[in-house]
């Protein structure tokens, strides 16, 4: 399973200031007629929130992309960390 | 931004019968030395949480894979959704 390469390998040239990312995708696959509704805005919200619980989030280090093709929703949500060393 | 085509063009071929699916994606890039604590997998049970709130989740449709790599973490979550119609 090469999903981590295609995630970092490409988009991650960026790296080599020591700094923590988190990045959050969710993707959706419709079935077409009978979808249920479109909770990608709210969820994406409240996974924000579940994350701030356990690393701290400034608000403005949040990316945000939402994509819709044909039956799919891909909502990418991308973090990057205050570094570990401000705490102390 | 090919993301989508990423996770979906090579992996749901057997997305022929009208189920909807979640694919939920957390990757964390590590720091290296100064890391703050390992929280993937607590946070891996709050997301599940959240999403349960949206949308129906039998725990027998959840998948879970995490991949660790040099300073990266991936964790992965592969839900299959009950179909729409059943709720009615």
């Amino acid at each position: 399973m090469s999903l981590l390469d295609l995630l970092f390998g490409q988009k991650q040239k960026t790296a080599s200031v020591a700094k923590e990312r988190l990045q959050l995708i969710i993707a959706r696959e419709r079935s077409g007629e009978q979808s249920s509704p479109d909770f990608l805005p709210q969820l994406q919200q409240e996974l924000i929130a579940v994350i701030s619980k356990y690393v701290k989030v400034n608000q403005d280090d949040i990316k945000v992309s939402l994509e819709k093709k044909n039956n799919f929703e891909v909502l990418e949500v991308n973090i990057v960390l205050p570094e570990v060393g401000q705490a102390r």
